[in-house]
């Protein structure tokens, strides 16, 4: 849920993430009027974005490329919001809108919040129908299932839920966000308590993944995907333009082995674009980067070595199957 | 000479270090009035700053200590330049000031350029000698011999002066001088070069380093000073302030365990204070960092570790001995 967060976090006490506004759900039984349909919704994401890579992770691993299309806005927004200007004469081919904020207003007019992503927009009306980034995902993997790829995992096993909430609502207030809180931060004190709060959660996390492949269970969940997100933007953009530097995740022996592991996983590192991610941090948050001057660093060449992970047993997809080669979104 | 860069240097095409103005030098001869002399002279340094911390390890490593006292200025300068607040009343005890450019003023009346440390101050006239980095070091290593405690470095040695200068040359240009010309530009191909020249020759060094313990000869020199006081900032500020992301110093073998032999060497990490390193830059800096808030890391405990290089042959004192304890100052 990128809202250009730099910039509106400035003159406030503390960073705070608002809650998604447009929460309704694409379900099975259609309960807030939009029932689960193939070809019917459009997700619009940014790949700098970790709430919306979220949702371009899971839609690759469970196979709904085809049900669910995808536009991909540039990395940075302007005061106008997220921008087709990627993509032919600066429209999205399909919603035909030059500006996420159209599909806002077609939904509710002058509505005064952040324009986020990630997004589902309902083609047909043109209307946002969602930017619930935590409830999105979610009803991917367990509303969607009729339209899943053959082989495709579950990502939020029904008998695992509990221990993944807790998993992730740790991961969420420390890491997720604690990263934001630490970077949008305007006081010493206010950078230290969150700064340090991402260190020791991520130090626990370490502790617990030495000792087995996956946050929960012995297969990719969406715990997985939550924590992957911000550990694949930690080195490029956290360490330094949000000052999470008490180390580098190159430097964690458990924790880089496990991102690389997730990320040599069909579905992860084939949705990540570096490049998206450090321009739009760098050169969104003038607040905290007045030159907007983008780094060289980090070298990448890593990601790609062995992790050694398969020792510690389970497999990616369990019984399941890896998703086939990417497709054209 | 860190004069305060971090806002002098925007609205300039590129950031360009100036000149030292007051080049004098203290010479066994005198010849430009100021004779070496135990006792006369007042070095002032800030610990944060890489050209002022060359002179407090010169002065270490030769013994130097009674005949050249020092000044220690407040890491962080304001717009009456070096504040000698960390003294009782906030003036130093020797000279009776309380800004360093009451020395220069002494000078100089109406000097319009920047005040900058290390600075020599003539004790009985309170008179600024030179603030010329460049030479200072190398006027301590050889015009202040008779000085020199018994088993003194020799820090530039006749017979490979040609061989240092041309190392200290490059060292210089593109480290030194390097790191602050990506951190302070203001565009991004200006920091481009300035970084990928930053990383040029760091790679460079770390093969030259990878056969032998120090840069030129076999014992500790001049231009290993010159490289140490950058390297020892390279983790806590370049790194991420500066944008100097490609690796972290800890990340190349050869160039960290060769930073850390020096620093484990009497005379050199006895003279760093990362403190004063990071609240210099963090809080000055405010073009570049506007919230001034001052990172929590990087974790310095890798810094005592063993280095291994002992076996590459050569000693730091060569026939010499170590320094002694740290006195006072």
């Amino acid at each position: 849920m990128s809202v250009g967060e730099g910039n509106s976090a400035y003159g406030r006490k503390a960073f705070k993430r608002s809650r998604s506004h447009f929460a309704d759900r694409i379900t099975v039984d259609g309960r807030d009027g939009w029932p689960v349909e193939p070809g019917r919704y459009r997700l619009v994401v940014s790949r700098a974005c970790p709430w919306a890579s979220r949702a371009v992770i899971s839609r690759r691993l469970l196979g709904l490329e085809d049900a669910l299309s995808m536009a991909v806005a540039d990395p940075i927004q302007d005061d106008r919001s997220w921008r087709f200007t990627l993509d032919p004469d600066g429209r999205d081919p399909v919603l035909g809108i030059r500006f996420l904020k159209e599909a806002y207003d077609a939904r509710e007019s002058d509505y005064p919040g952040g324009v986020s992503v990630p997004a589902v927009v309902d083609v047909p009306s043109g209307e946002l129908v969602t930017n619930d980034h935590q409830r999105l995902t979610l009803d991917l993997a367990t509303e969607w299932t009729d339209l899943h790829r053959a082989g495709a995992p579950d990502l939020y096993p029904e008998a695992l839920r509990d221990e993944i909430d807790a998993v992730m609502a740790e991961v969420y207030q420390d890491v997720n966000n604690g990263v934001y809180r630490a970077g949008f931060a305007t006081g010493q004190e206010e950078y230290e308590e969150a700064c340090a709060g991402v260190f020791r959660r991520l130090e626990a996390l370490s502790e617990r993944l030495a000792r087995q492949r996956y946050l929960v269970g012995e297969t990719v969940t969406e715990a997985d995907i939550r924590l992957f997100t911000t550990l694949v933007r930690f080195d490029p953009v956290y360490h330094g333009h949000f000052k999470c530097n008490r180390w580098k995740l190159a430097e964690d022996r458990v924790l880089w082995a496990y991102a690389r592991d997730l990320f040599q996983t069909p579905g992860f590192g084939d949705t990540v674009d570096f490049d998206h991610i450090k321009q739009h941090y760098y050169q969104v948050h003038t607040g905290i980067n007045p030159t907007a001057i983008v780094p060289l660093g980090p070298d990448l060449a890593g990601w790609l070595t062995p992790h050694g992970r398969e020792e510690l047993g389970g497999s990616p997809f369990g019984d399941g199957t890896p998703p086939g080669p990417v497709g054209t979104t």
